[in-house]
Protein backbone atom coordinates (compact mmCIF):
# COMPACT_ATOMS: atom_id res chain seq x y z
CA UNK A 1 0.00 0.00 0.00
CA UNK A 2 1.34 3.65 -0.58
CA UNK A 3 1.52 6.18 1.71
CA UNK A 4 -1.40 8.03 1.03
CA UNK A 5 -3.58 4.47 1.14
CA UNK A 6 -1.92 4.16 4.47
CA UNK A 7 -3.05 7.67 5.91
CA UNK A 8 -6.67 7.02 4.88
CA UNK A 9 -6.28 3.58 6.63
CA UNK A 10 -5.11 5.12 9.60
CA UNK A 11 -7.02 6.90 12.02
CA UNK A 12 -6.86 8.76 16.17
CA UNK A 13 -7.62 4.99 17.41
CA UNK A 14 -9.65 6.21 20.57
CA UNK A 15 -10.03 2.49 22.00
CA UNK A 16 -6.93 -0.08 21.71
CA UNK A 17 -7.37 -3.49 22.66
CA UNK A 18 -4.25 -4.23 24.31
CA UNK A 19 -2.12 -6.63 22.25
CA UNK A 20 1.28 -6.22 21.67
CA UNK A 21 3.01 -5.05 18.22
CA UNK A 22 5.72 -7.31 17.48
CA UNK A 23 9.40 -6.22 17.94
CA UNK A 24 9.96 -5.65 14.62
CA UNK A 25 7.57 -4.04 13.67
CA UNK A 26 8.26 -1.17 16.87
CA UNK A 27 11.85 -1.38 15.36
CA UNK A 28 10.31 -0.42 12.27
CA UNK A 29 8.48 2.42 13.00
CA UNK A 30 11.48 4.14 15.47
CA UNK A 31 13.62 3.48 12.53
CA UNK A 32 11.62 5.80 10.35
CA UNK A 33 11.44 8.57 13.00
CA UNK A 34 15.15 8.03 13.19
CA UNK A 35 15.25 8.93 9.91
CA UNK A 36 12.86 12.03 9.99
CA UNK A 37 14.73 14.91 8.78
CA UNK A 38 15.72 18.19 11.27
CA UNK A 39 16.79 21.54 11.24
CA UNK A 40 20.84 21.40 10.57
CA UNK A 41 20.49 17.38 11.23
CA UNK A 42 20.61 18.22 14.85
CA UNK A 43 17.60 16.04 15.81
CA UNK A 44 16.81 17.86 18.75
CA UNK A 45 14.78 15.54 20.98
CA UNK A 46 14.70 12.31 22.39
CA UNK A 47 12.02 9.47 22.00
CA UNK A 48 11.03 7.48 25.55
CA UNK A 49 9.84 3.75 24.34
CA UNK A 50 8.04 3.33 27.18
CA UNK A 51 5.92 -0.69 27.63
CA UNK A 52 6.68 -0.93 31.44
CA UNK A 53 2.52 -1.08 32.44
CA UNK A 54 3.39 0.53 35.96
CA UNK A 55 4.70 2.91 34.13
CA UNK A 56 1.78 3.65 32.01
CA UNK A 57 -0.64 3.20 34.99
CA UNK A 58 1.18 6.13 36.33
CA UNK A 59 1.00 8.48 32.70
CA UNK A 60 -3.07 7.39 32.61
CA UNK A 61 -4.26 10.00 35.08
CA UNK A 62 -1.67 12.49 33.88
CA UNK A 63 -2.92 12.43 30.73
CA UNK A 64 -6.80 13.20 31.77
CA UNK A 65 -7.15 9.25 32.03
CA UNK A 66 -7.71 8.36 28.20
CA UNK A 67 -7.71 4.76 27.87
CA UNK A 68 -5.26 4.16 25.26
CA UNK A 69 -2.68 4.94 27.73
CA UNK A 70 -2.98 1.57 28.99
CA UNK A 71 -4.58 -0.38 26.19
CA UNK A 72 -1.60 0.62 24.04
CA UNK A 73 1.34 -1.97 23.35
CA UNK A 74 3.60 0.96 23.77
CA UNK A 75 3.77 4.68 24.18
CA UNK A 76 6.58 6.78 22.32
CA UNK A 77 6.95 10.17 24.08
CA UNK A 78 8.75 12.55 22.18
CA UNK A 79 10.73 15.10 24.35
CA UNK A 80 12.30 18.05 22.86
CA UNK A 81 15.65 19.68 24.04
CA UNK A 82 14.45 22.77 26.84
CA UNK A 83 17.19 24.88 24.84
CA UNK A 84 19.79 24.26 22.59
CA UNK A 85 23.34 25.25 23.83
CA UNK A 86 26.24 25.50 21.28
CA UNK A 87 27.88 22.27 23.28
CA UNK A 88 25.08 20.17 21.75
CA UNK A 89 25.33 22.22 18.55
CA UNK A 90 28.80 21.34 18.19
CA UNK A 91 28.98 17.54 19.55
CA UNK A 92 26.27 16.42 16.66
CA UNK A 93 28.11 18.24 13.66
CA UNK A 94 31.26 17.03 14.90
CA UNK A 95 29.94 13.26 14.65
CA UNK A 96 28.49 14.34 11.41
CA UNK A 97 31.44 15.45 10.24
CA UNK A 98 33.34 12.29 11.30
CA UNK A 99 30.97 9.80 9.85
CA UNK A 100 31.25 11.47 6.74
CA UNK A 101 35.10 11.47 7.28
CA UNK A 102 35.72 15.07 6.98
CA UNK A 103 37.66 17.26 9.26
CA UNK A 104 35.87 19.03 12.22
CA UNK A 105 36.82 22.01 11.03
CA UNK A 106 34.54 22.26 8.29
CA UNK A 107 31.59 22.52 10.51
CA UNK A 108 32.88 25.61 12.07
CA UNK A 109 31.40 28.42 9.98
CA UNK A 110 28.44 26.70 9.80
CA UNK A 111 28.15 26.07 13.44
CA UNK A 112 29.35 29.53 14.49
CA UNK A 113 26.60 31.22 11.73
CA UNK A 114 24.02 28.72 13.63
CA UNK A 115 24.43 29.75 17.26
CA UNK A 116 25.00 33.49 16.27
CA UNK A 117 21.62 32.90 15.31
CA UNK A 118 20.20 30.72 17.83
CA UNK A 119 22.04 31.96 20.59
CA UNK A 120 19.57 35.27 20.35
CA UNK A 121 16.64 33.71 20.67
CA UNK A 122 14.36 32.65 23.74
CA UNK A 123 14.30 29.80 25.58
CA UNK A 124 10.48 29.50 24.81
CA UNK A 125 11.74 30.15 21.07
CA UNK A 126 14.47 27.24 21.34
CA UNK A 127 11.88 24.66 22.56
CA UNK A 128 9.41 25.24 20.58
CA UNK A 129 11.81 25.36 17.41
CA UNK A 130 13.41 21.67 18.54
CA UNK A 131 9.85 20.64 19.25
CA UNK A 132 8.52 21.30 15.95
CA UNK A 133 11.96 18.96 14.66
CA UNK A 134 10.40 16.03 17.05
CA UNK A 135 7.12 16.35 15.05
CA UNK A 136 8.50 15.37 12.02
CA UNK A 137 9.87 12.34 13.54
CA UNK A 138 6.41 12.09 15.43
CA UNK A 139 4.52 12.48 11.77
CA UNK A 140 7.02 9.65 10.38
CA UNK A 141 6.69 7.49 13.42
CA UNK A 142 2.95 7.69 12.74
CA UNK A 143 3.41 7.33 8.75
CA UNK A 144 5.67 3.81 9.53
CA UNK A 145 2.81 2.52 11.93
CA UNK A 146 0.14 2.80 9.69
CA UNK A 147 2.54 1.04 7.14
CA UNK A 148 3.00 -1.68 9.19
CA UNK A 149 -0.63 -2.02 10.03
CA UNK A 150 -0.15 -0.81 13.80
CA UNK A 151 -2.74 1.09 14.95
CA UNK A 152 -1.48 4.76 16.39
CA UNK A 153 -2.76 7.85 18.47
CA UNK A 154 -1.56 10.76 19.13
CA UNK A 155 -2.04 12.24 21.91
CA UNK A 156 -1.38 15.88 23.11
CA UNK A 157 -3.65 15.80 25.85
CA UNK A 158 -1.60 15.55 28.67
CA UNK A 159 0.08 17.59 31.64
CA UNK A 160 3.39 18.34 30.50
CA UNK A 161 4.87 19.31 33.31
CA UNK A 162 3.87 16.37 35.55
CA UNK A 163 4.88 13.81 32.88
CA UNK A 164 8.09 15.61 32.77
CA UNK A 165 8.48 14.70 36.26
CA UNK A 166 7.06 11.51 36.15
CA UNK A 167 9.85 11.10 33.81
CA UNK A 168 12.51 13.30 34.94
CA UNK A 169 13.21 15.16 31.22
CA UNK A 170 14.12 18.22 33.06
CA UNK A 171 17.62 16.60 34.33
CA UNK A 172 18.28 15.38 30.57
CA UNK A 173 17.47 19.13 29.39
CA UNK A 174 14.45 17.66 27.85
CA UNK A 175 10.34 18.80 27.97
CA UNK A 176 7.46 16.53 26.59
CA UNK A 177 5.96 17.37 23.39
CA UNK A 178 3.37 14.70 22.18
CA UNK A 179 2.62 11.51 23.01
CA UNK A 180 1.80 8.35 20.42
CA UNK A 181 0.50 5.22 21.91
CA UNK A 182 0.68 2.11 19.63
CA UNK A 183 -1.21 -0.49 19.48
CA UNK A 184 -4.30 -2.25 17.34
CA UNK A 185 -7.77 -0.89 17.25
CA UNK A 186 -10.68 -2.71 19.20
CA UNK A 187 -12.98 -2.86 16.37
CA UNK A 188 -16.60 -3.51 18.27
CA UNK A 189 -15.48 -0.92 20.92
CA UNK A 190 -14.00 2.13 19.40
CA UNK A 191 -16.57 4.94 18.15
CA UNK A 192 -14.45 6.21 15.47
CA UNK A 193 -13.54 3.09 13.74
CA UNK A 194 -16.06 3.53 11.03
CA UNK A 195 -16.54 7.33 10.84
CA UNK A 196 -15.71 9.44 7.91
CA UNK A 197 -12.08 10.63 7.95
CA UNK A 198 -12.68 14.34 7.30
CA UNK A 199 -10.33 16.88 5.69
CA UNK A 200 -10.49 20.19 4.56
CA UNK A 201 -11.80 20.71 1.11
CA UNK A 202 -8.86 21.81 -1.64
CA UNK A 203 -10.19 25.04 -2.01
CA UNK A 204 -9.88 25.85 2.28
CA UNK A 205 -6.21 24.32 2.57
CA UNK A 206 -4.54 24.75 -0.93
CA UNK A 207 -3.79 28.37 -1.96
CA UNK A 208 -2.51 28.18 -5.40
CA UNK A 209 0.10 30.49 -6.91
CA UNK A 210 0.91 29.61 -10.46
CA UNK B 1 9.69 1.23 -2.00
CA UNK B 2 8.72 0.67 1.35
CA UNK B 3 8.64 4.22 3.88
CA UNK B 4 12.14 3.42 5.78
CA UNK B 5 13.36 2.78 2.34
CA UNK B 6 12.44 6.11 0.81
CA UNK B 7 13.44 8.07 3.99
CA UNK B 8 17.26 6.37 3.23
CA UNK B 9 16.81 7.48 -0.44
CA UNK B 10 15.85 11.28 0.10
CA UNK B 11 18.35 13.74 1.37
CA UNK B 12 18.07 17.61 1.86
CA UNK B 13 18.59 18.50 -1.31
CA UNK B 14 21.19 20.97 -1.96
CA UNK B 15 20.90 21.97 -5.99
CA UNK B 16 18.26 20.96 -8.37
CA UNK B 17 18.30 21.35 -12.13
CA UNK B 18 15.31 23.11 -12.68
CA UNK B 19 13.30 20.25 -13.86
CA UNK B 20 8.82 20.72 -13.33
CA UNK B 21 7.40 17.77 -11.15
CA UNK B 22 4.52 16.06 -13.07
CA UNK B 23 1.09 16.94 -12.10
CA UNK B 24 0.04 13.71 -10.87
CA UNK B 25 3.21 13.14 -8.18
CA UNK B 26 2.47 17.32 -7.05
CA UNK B 27 -1.08 15.82 -6.65
CA UNK B 28 0.21 12.96 -4.35
CA UNK B 29 1.93 14.92 -2.60
CA UNK B 30 -0.67 17.19 -1.68
CA UNK B 31 -3.11 14.30 -0.80
CA UNK B 32 -0.28 13.21 1.71
CA UNK B 33 -0.03 16.50 3.06
CA UNK B 34 -3.92 17.01 3.35
CA UNK B 35 -4.47 13.67 5.03
CA UNK B 36 -1.53 14.21 8.05
CA UNK B 37 -3.60 14.15 11.10
CA UNK B 38 -4.10 17.24 13.36
CA UNK B 39 -5.01 18.15 17.06
CA UNK B 40 -9.03 18.08 17.22
CA UNK B 41 -8.61 17.40 13.32
CA UNK B 42 -8.56 21.51 13.17
CA UNK B 43 -5.45 21.35 10.26
CA UNK B 44 -4.62 25.22 11.70
CA UNK B 45 -2.37 25.82 8.45
CA UNK B 46 -2.53 26.77 4.62
CA UNK B 47 -0.56 25.15 2.13
CA UNK B 48 0.88 27.71 -0.92
CA UNK B 49 2.04 25.83 -3.66
CA UNK B 50 3.99 28.06 -5.63
CA UNK B 51 5.26 27.48 -9.24
CA UNK B 52 5.42 31.60 -10.32
CA UNK B 53 8.51 32.00 -11.42
CA UNK B 54 8.74 35.46 -10.82
CA UNK B 55 7.33 35.02 -7.48
CA UNK B 56 9.69 32.29 -6.46
CA UNK B 57 12.54 35.25 -7.94
CA UNK B 58 11.11 37.27 -5.16
CA UNK B 59 11.32 35.09 -2.91
CA UNK B 60 14.83 33.96 -3.05
CA UNK B 61 16.32 37.03 -1.58
CA UNK B 62 14.17 36.89 1.47
CA UNK B 63 15.70 32.86 1.90
CA UNK B 64 19.04 33.75 1.83
CA UNK B 65 19.25 33.99 -1.81
CA UNK B 66 19.15 29.73 -1.25
CA UNK B 67 19.51 28.59 -5.29
CA UNK B 68 17.01 25.75 -4.64
CA UNK B 69 14.17 28.77 -4.38
CA UNK B 70 14.22 29.25 -7.95
CA UNK B 71 15.86 25.69 -9.06
CA UNK B 72 12.48 23.85 -7.79
CA UNK B 73 9.53 23.51 -9.41
CA UNK B 74 7.68 24.10 -6.70
CA UNK B 75 7.70 25.45 -3.53
CA UNK B 76 5.08 24.60 -0.78
CA UNK B 77 5.01 26.85 2.06
CA UNK B 78 3.48 26.05 5.27
CA UNK B 79 1.96 28.90 6.88
CA UNK B 80 0.04 27.92 10.45
CA UNK B 81 -3.11 29.98 11.91
CA UNK B 82 -1.26 32.95 13.64
CA UNK B 83 -3.69 32.18 16.05
CA UNK B 84 -7.37 30.09 16.90
CA UNK B 85 -10.84 32.18 17.03
CA UNK B 86 -13.74 29.84 18.43
CA UNK B 87 -15.46 30.74 15.06
CA UNK B 88 -12.51 28.85 13.21
CA UNK B 89 -12.71 25.80 15.47
CA UNK B 90 -16.57 25.90 15.62
CA UNK B 91 -16.41 25.94 11.68
CA UNK B 92 -14.18 23.29 10.88
CA UNK B 93 -15.54 21.12 13.76
CA UNK B 94 -19.57 21.65 12.21
CA UNK B 95 -18.46 20.77 8.83
CA UNK B 96 -16.51 17.64 10.49
CA UNK B 97 -19.93 16.90 11.99
CA UNK B 98 -21.85 17.14 8.87
CA UNK B 99 -19.86 14.77 6.77
CA UNK B 100 -20.28 12.29 9.20
CA UNK B 101 -23.61 12.72 8.89
CA UNK B 102 -24.08 13.64 13.00
CA UNK B 103 -25.90 16.88 14.28
CA UNK B 104 -24.03 19.54 15.36
CA UNK B 105 -24.82 19.73 18.51
CA UNK B 106 -22.60 16.87 18.95
CA UNK B 107 -19.26 19.05 18.59
CA UNK B 108 -20.83 21.48 21.29
CA UNK B 109 -19.61 20.03 24.47
CA UNK B 110 -16.04 19.05 23.05
CA UNK B 111 -15.56 22.73 21.55
CA UNK B 112 -16.49 24.31 24.54
CA UNK B 113 -13.69 22.19 26.53
CA UNK B 114 -10.83 23.00 23.47
CA UNK B 115 -11.96 26.51 23.34
CA UNK B 116 -11.89 27.26 27.10
CA UNK B 117 -8.34 25.63 27.15
CA UNK B 118 -6.90 27.66 24.14
CA UNK B 119 -8.86 30.89 25.22
CA UNK B 120 -6.48 31.08 27.78
CA UNK B 121 -3.23 30.49 26.01
CA UNK B 122 -0.60 33.31 25.09
CA UNK B 123 -0.99 34.28 20.91
CA UNK B 124 2.10 32.83 20.55
CA UNK B 125 1.08 29.36 22.27
CA UNK B 126 -1.55 29.66 19.88
CA UNK B 127 0.65 30.27 16.55
CA UNK B 128 3.35 27.46 17.62
CA UNK B 129 0.62 24.99 18.16
CA UNK B 130 -0.57 25.55 14.78
CA UNK B 131 2.99 25.63 13.45
CA UNK B 132 3.11 21.72 15.00
CA UNK B 133 0.51 20.49 13.31
CA UNK B 134 2.00 22.41 9.84
CA UNK B 135 4.79 20.74 10.50
CA UNK B 136 2.93 17.06 10.74
CA UNK B 137 1.50 17.99 7.40
CA UNK B 138 4.92 19.27 6.40
CA UNK B 139 6.16 15.74 7.35
CA UNK B 140 3.60 13.65 5.40
CA UNK B 141 4.52 15.85 2.00
CA UNK B 142 8.46 15.31 2.56
CA UNK B 143 7.80 11.01 2.63
CA UNK B 144 5.44 11.25 -0.09
CA UNK B 145 7.85 12.99 -2.08
CA UNK B 146 10.58 10.47 -1.74
CA UNK B 147 8.20 7.87 -2.61
CA UNK B 148 7.97 9.36 -5.41
CA UNK B 149 11.41 9.83 -6.26
CA UNK B 150 10.64 13.54 -6.10
CA UNK B 151 13.67 15.71 -4.09
CA UNK B 152 12.46 17.90 -1.31
CA UNK B 153 14.23 20.29 0.31
CA UNK B 154 12.75 21.01 3.96
CA UNK B 155 13.90 25.05 4.48
CA UNK B 156 13.19 26.85 7.65
CA UNK B 157 15.91 29.63 6.90
CA UNK B 158 13.98 32.85 5.61
CA UNK B 159 13.07 35.95 6.75
CA UNK B 160 9.64 35.03 7.99
CA UNK B 161 7.95 38.21 8.14
CA UNK B 162 9.25 39.52 5.11
CA UNK B 163 7.71 36.16 2.94
CA UNK B 164 4.64 36.67 5.23
CA UNK B 165 4.29 40.85 3.59
CA UNK B 166 5.13 39.18 0.58
CA UNK B 167 2.16 36.26 0.38
CA UNK B 168 0.05 38.75 2.04
CA UNK B 169 -0.48 36.19 4.87
CA UNK B 170 -1.56 38.63 7.77
CA UNK B 171 -4.69 39.43 6.06
CA UNK B 172 -5.14 35.66 5.74
CA UNK B 173 -4.73 35.27 9.54
CA UNK B 174 -1.45 32.98 8.90
CA UNK B 175 2.26 33.48 9.49
CA UNK B 176 4.65 31.55 7.14
CA UNK B 177 6.67 28.21 9.12
CA UNK B 178 8.39 26.29 6.58
CA UNK B 179 8.93 25.69 2.96
CA UNK B 180 9.19 22.54 1.10
CA UNK B 181 10.99 22.98 -2.29
CA UNK B 182 9.85 20.21 -4.50
CA UNK B 183 12.33 19.27 -7.62
CA UNK B 184 14.97 16.57 -8.87
CA UNK B 185 18.97 16.83 -7.67
CA UNK B 186 21.53 17.56 -9.81
CA UNK B 187 23.83 14.75 -9.27
CA UNK B 188 26.75 16.47 -10.87
CA UNK B 189 26.97 19.71 -8.78
CA UNK B 190 25.03 18.74 -5.53
CA UNK B 191 27.74 18.00 -2.95
CA UNK B 192 25.13 16.52 -0.53
CA UNK B 193 24.22 14.06 -3.01
CA UNK B 194 26.85 11.44 -2.12
CA UNK B 195 27.41 12.43 1.72
CA UNK B 196 26.40 9.98 4.04
CA UNK B 197 23.46 10.49 5.97
CA UNK B 198 24.08 10.42 9.49
CA UNK B 199 21.45 10.26 11.99
CA UNK B 200 21.95 9.60 16.34
CA UNK B 201 23.07 6.29 17.43
CA UNK B 202 20.04 4.52 18.92
CA UNK B 203 21.29 5.15 22.10
CA UNK B 204 21.30 8.79 22.10
CA UNK B 205 18.24 9.57 20.52
CA UNK B 206 15.52 6.61 22.60
CA UNK B 207 15.03 6.04 25.84
CA UNK B 208 13.43 2.44 26.82
CA UNK B 209 11.65 2.38 29.80
CA UNK B 210 10.66 -1.56 29.46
Amino acid sequence: MSLVENLNWRYATKKMNGKTIPADKLQYILDAAKLAPSSSGLQPYSILVISNKELMEKIKPIAFNQGQITEASHLLVFAAWDHYTEENITSVMETTAKERGLPVDTIKDYKTRLWGMYSQKTEDWHFNHAAKQAYISFAMAIAAAAEQKVDATPMEGFDNAALDELLGLQEKGLKSSVILALGYRDEDKDWLVNMKKVRKADELLFINLN
